[in-house]
C-alpha cells in the first residue's frame, strides 16, 4: 500500500505556529512515528503553500497512489480548483484537519472539498492522520 | 475503558433503510464484530428516535463513561438541546456519520453538534464507529 | 386497504385550539364520519406530541400499511428526522394540513417533509384528510 | 355547479413534454374522463401560455363560476399579477400541480399564488385535478 | 400637451376589486373628471393585463407623447422588461400607485421600475394620477 | 389650512450641496415662491440635522397642524424613532424626496418611514414639495 | 393562585452544568426558597428533556393553572411546536431565561416562543423565576 | 439605593400614543405610584427623544447611580452608540419594554442593546419598570 | 439546415434604443447580411415583446427547426416559463446576448434560461448571433 | 494649515472607558502632545455624543478647514446622515479608529462612512490621529 | 494575428478527467486541428494549475498579443486577482468554458471574470475555443 | 529597524495599470524616495502574483523582520491562507491599500486579512506605505 499525505499552506510551521491550536510538535517528528506504526505501508509526504503546487501533486500521484490524505489548510475553505483536482483523479482522498474547525471562526465551518472526498476526519490533533490511514486500510485501499 | 455508542433517529432501520446510502448490514451485526475487535473495551449501546431520550441517556452516562460516540442522525442538523447536553456532561463526545453528509442535501451540511464535540468522523460507512473507538483510545480515554 | 392517519403536536386539541384557524370540531368526531364514508377502507389513527413517537409509529406501520396520511403539525417546519423516517419506510405518505399554511406566519411556509412525500394537500379544513384518502385510493394504494 | 379549469404555460404540451415528470397522457384525454366522472358538474377549460390571457380569463369567469381550478405552471413562481387577479375575483381558486414541485429545482418551491388561493393540491399527477373538483364540491361550491 | 396614462394588470377592475384598498370608484369615472380639470391637456388612456401589450404601447407612444403616467400594478415588482422599455423610449415616465404599497406585503415594497422613471408618487388614491399630471406640467412637459 | 414642512439632515445646504443631485437653488428661495403660490395655506418650516429635534418638532406640531410634509433626508433610511413619531401623532404625514432615491446607492432604496406615512412623492426636484401640498389639499386636509 | 414552573432540556443539571453560566445552585434548592417567599401561591414544578413531554404538560395544566413560567432551554430556539402549544392553551405563559442569552452564541438570540408568550424575562440568574411570579401576581393572575 | 429610569424617543407621549399598544396612562402618573411602592429607593427620571442626550445622561449618572433602568424605545433597534455607552459605564443597566416587541414588526425583534445589558424584561406593560426595580434590589444594587 | 432566431422584448428597437449599449444598427439590416453570409442555411426570424408569444413560437417551431437562437432580452432574468418551454421542445436552443450582461446592473447577471440551453454566447454585439449560427453548424444541427 | 479633529459618541470617556480596548490615556492629554509635535498646524477639536451636532460641526467647518479627521465612533456603522454630510462639504475627511474594528464584533466591520472619505486609518491606538495628520500634510492639505 | 489560449487548473487532464463532462479528447489534439483551421492566425498556448502563473502569463503577453482566450477553470469562480489582471492589460480577453457551467453546481454559476472580459462563450465543448477565435477575428483583433 | 514591504498580485504593473485608480508612478521609483526619507530604516521589498509565494515570504521573514507592510492586492478579499500566515508569524503586519477600496466594487469592501493585522491604512495613494512606516516606527517596531 502506498499513500500520500499532502499538507497545505502554513502547515510547514507546525510546532511553532499557534501551538495553542495546533500543538507543539513538528510534522516531521510525528511522521517518523506514524511510519514506524505502519511498517507495511509506504507513506509519502508533500507540503506546499502554493494552491497550484498542491494541484500539480494531486495530478502527479493521483493515478498511482492507493490513497491520499489531504489537509488542505486554509484552501479547504476557498479552493474550487482543489475540489476539481480531487474529482479528476482516481485515488480516494480523505480530508483531515488537526483542530476542530467547527469550534473556530465561521469562515472555517464551510469546506469546499468535503463533497469531493471520501470522508472527513477532524479535531483529533495529529492523530487525525493516523485515523485516516486506518480508514484507508479498512477500505482495502 | 467503557465507551457508549449512542445512535439517533432512524438508525434502528440500518440494513433496511436506503441501503444505497447506509449499506445493507444491521447495526447489531456490526456491533458484535466491533466488540470482538476490541475485547478490552466495554462498548455499551443505546438507540432512540426520541431527542429527549438521547439527552436523558447523555446525562445518565455522561459523568461515568470514558467516552461517547454519537451518531445523532437527523438531530445533528436541528438540535440545540443535544448541543447543550454534550456541553453539560464530562465525557468527551465524538460525532460520527456513516455517509458523507457533505455529498447529500444542503440541509445536511450544517451540524449544530460539531462545535460541542471533540472531533468529527464522517463518510466511512460503519467503519466510522471503529475509527471513533480508535480516536478515543489514542487520547487515553 | 389499510391506511394510517398520523397527527402531530397540538392536533389533539382540535376543536378547542384556535377555532378561528382550525375549526370547532374534534378529530374523533370527524374520523367517525370519515370511516363511515369509506366502509371498505380501514382507517387507523395515531396522535402524539412527541417527534420521536411519530417516528416510532412510522417505522412500526410503514412496512405494512397501504398508505399514510400525515399531518405533522409544527414538526413539518423543523424536523429533518421525520423527513428521514418517511424516506426510510415503504408506504407512500401524503402530507396534509387543515389550514392554508401559506396564509399564516412566514415560518410555516417552508415544509421539510414535502420533498419526501408523494404529494401535499393543504387548506381544505378537515376535508384535507378525505382528499388524501381519495388520492391514496386513486393510486391503487 | 360550474367550475373552470385553467392551465398555464407549457401545459398544452402535456403528453409530449418531459413525460418522465408530467406523464404521457394528453390533457384533453384526461378531461373527457373527468367530465364523465362528474356528469352533474360543468367543467369548462382554458389554457394559455400568456400571463395576461390567464388574468383576462380569471376576470371574465371569476364572478360567475362556482370555482376555479388553476395550474398556473411556471407563473406560479413568478407572477404577482396572477396573485392579485385571484384576490380580485369572487370565485374560490384552488392551486394544483401535477408533479410534486418540492422534489424539483429550488426555484419551484416558492409559490406566489398559494396565499391568495383557498388551498393547494400537488404531486398526484393528473389526479390532482379530480381532487380539486372533490374539494370544491365538498365546500358546497 | 399630450400625456398617456397606462394602467397595468387588474386595474380594469377598479371599483369592484378589493375596495378597502383601491376604493369604490371606476377608473373611467375618475378619468372623465380628471380630463375636465385639465381641459388644455390631452389625456389618452390604455389598460392591459398583458406585460407585452404594455411594452408595445410604451414603444408606440413613447417617442411622440409629452409624458407617460404609468401604474404598472403587480408588474412593478417583477418586470425587468418594462424597466427596459421605459429606458428605451424618449418620453419621461412617472410611476404612480393608488395605495401606499409600503404598508402592504413585503413583495410590494420593491419596484423594478423606479430607477428607470423620473419620479414616483404613491399612496394618494386616485389623486396620485392628478399629482402626476401636475408634476409633468411643472417640468414643462 | 396650516401645514408644516420639516426638512432633515444636510438639507440646510441645499443650493450648495452636490448641485448635480439636489439643484442649485436654496430652500428659502423656493419656499417664498411656494407660499406665494398658495396664499390661503399657512406653510410653516423647520429644519434640523438632529434626529431628536425632528421628533420633538413632530410631537409639538403633530396634534394641531393639518398636515406635515417631511423630507427626513438620510434619516429616512435609518430611523425607527421617526417612524414611531409619525405613528404617534394625529396629523397626516407625506414623505417627500427631491432626488429619485431609487437611482442612487442601494442603501437609499429602503425607507423606514413610508409604511407610517400617508403617501410618498420622490424625484421631482423641489417641485416634490408643491405636489405634497396639492395632495394635502385634495384630501381636505 | 396556582402557577406552574416548567423547565426544559438540560435544566435538570442546574448546579452541575456549566456553573460559570448557570450558577452552582440546584433548582430544587432554589424552588424551596421561592415557595417560602410566596406562601399564598401554589408553585407546581415540572422538568423534562422531551419536547413532547413539555407540550403534553402545557396541554394538561394549560386550562386550569393561573399562569405558567416556562424556561424552555434550547427548545426556545428551535420549537415551533411549543409555540403552537402556548397559543393553544388558556393560561398566560411567561418566558424566562437564567442567563442573558443575547450575550451568548448567535443561535441563542432568536426565540421562537416570545411572540406566543405574554412577556420575557432574561438574564437575572435564578431570580428570573421570582420576577416572573411577581409579573404574574401583578396582572391579577 | 439610587436608580435612574431613562426613557427614549416618543415615550413622552405615553398615554396618548397608540394606547392599544402602550396603554392610556401617563408615565408621570405611573412613576408617582412606583415611588410610593419603594419609599426607600430613590428613583430619578429622565426622558429624551435625542440619542445623544440619552448617551450624555448615561455618562453623567453611570458612575454614581446604583443601577439604570433603560427603555430606549426605537433606538433599541438601531443604536450601536447606546450599546457602547452602556458598556462604557459602571452601573448595571436593565433593558425594559412596555409592549412585547416580539409580537410586533420584524424590525423590533432585534435589540442592539441586550448584549450590553445585565438582563431584559419586556411585555408586562408599565409593570416592566417595577420588575426591573425588583431585579436591581435582588442583586444587591 | 433551418434555424430560428427569436428576439424578446425591446429588441425591436435595436438601432434606436440606448445605442451606447446596443449599437446603432437595426436588426433587419444585420439579418440580411447574416443570411448572405450563410446562403445554405435558412434563417427564420421572430420578435415579440410578449412572453406568451415567445413561448407559443418555441412550441410551434421547436419540433421541426434544427436549432433556435434565442435572445430573450429582459425575460432572461425573470421567466421560469421560458425555461420550461425550452426544456419542453426538441430543438437545441442557444442563448445569446448583444451586450456583456455581466458588466451591467446586478439583476442582469442571473439567467433563468442558461441551465435549459445548450450554451451561452454574450457580449459580442450583433456578432453574437453569427457565432451562435457557427456553433449550431459545428454540432451538426 | 488648519485641521479639525472631530470625535463622536463615547470618545469623551477615553481613558476611563474599556481601557483594554481604548487605552488608559485621556484624549486631552494626547491632543496636547500632538499639537506640540506639529507646531505649524492648527489642530481644532470637537467632540459630541449627538449625531446632529457632529453634522452641524461638519457643515460649520467643512468649507474653511483644510482637512477633517473624523472618528465617528459607533455612528460609523449606522449613520447615512454623516455620510451625506461628508459628501456635502468641501474639506477632505479622513476616517480614523483607535482600535482595529475588524477584530471586534461583526457589526463594527461595516462602515457607512468610508466610501465618502478620502481614506481610512484604523487600529494604531491614538497614533491613528497623528497618521491622519501626516496623510493630510502629504496631500498638501 | 496572434492570439493566446490560456487554460487554468485541471485542464491539463482533458481527455482523462471526467469525460462525461469534458469529453474524451486531449487539448493538444484539438489544438492541432484548430491551428490547421486558421492557418493565418498564430495560436500560442499556455496551461497552468497556478493562479499566480496565469497572472504572470497575462502580464507577459497582455500588451503584445492581439487577443487572449481564457478558460480559467475553477479560478473563474474564486479569483479576484485574475479579474484585476484582465483589467490591467491591453489585449481583449474572451472567457470560454467547455461545459455549460449553469447546468452544474451552484458555485459554478457565478463568474468573477465575466465583468472584466469582452464576452463569454460557454457550453459548446471544445468548439467554444474556435468560436472565440471567430469572435476575435470578427472584431478585427 | 528592518521592515519588509510585500506587494501582491498585479502591483508589479503600478504605473501602467489603470492609472486613473492607481496613479502613474512605478513602485520602484516610489520606493527609492521612501528609502531616502527614512535612511535609518532598512526597507526590503518583495512582489509576487503567487499567493503561495507571498505565504512563503511571510514565513521566511516573519520571525526576523521588525515589521511587515502588506498590500495583498486582490488576495485581500479571497485568501484565508494569507490570514493564517499572518497569524502564524511573529512580526506585526500592517495592511495597506493604495486606493480607497470602499469606493470601488462591493467585492473589494470585505478584507479577510484585517482581523489578523495590527491595523489598516487605505486610500492615500502611494503615501499609504509611508504612513505604515510611520505607524511601525511609532510603536517601537
Amino acid at each position: 500500500m502506498k499513500y500520500f499525505i499532502i499538507n497545505g499552506p502554513n502547515l510547514n510551521l507546525l510546532g511553532t505556529r499557534e501551538p495553542g491550536i495546533y500543538g507543539a510538535r513538528s510534522f516531521d517528528d510525528y511522521l517518523a512515528e506514524l511510519r514506524a506504526q505502519y511498517p507495511t505501508v509506504e507513506l509519502a509526504y508533500f507540503q506546499s503553500n502554493h494552491e497550484g503546487a498542491l494541484i500539480d501533486k494531486l495530478h502527479e500521484v493521483g493515478f498511482t497512489a492507493d490513497g491520499i490524505i489531504l489537509n488542505a489548510g486554509a484552501y479547504t475553505h476557498t479552493s474550487v480548483a482543489l475540489h476539481d483536482a480531487i474529482r479528476a483523479i482516481a485515488a480516494p482522498v480523505i480530508e483531515v484537519h488537526i483542530s476542530n474547525v467547527h469550534q473556530r471562526e465561521e469562515f472555517r465551518h464551510r469546506s469546499l472539498l468535503s463533497a469531493a472526498c471520501r470522508g472527513v476526519i477532524c479535531g483529533f490533533g495529529l492523530d487525525s492522520y493516523r485515523l485516516a490511514v486506518e480508514a484507508m486500510l479498512a477500505s482495502g485501499k
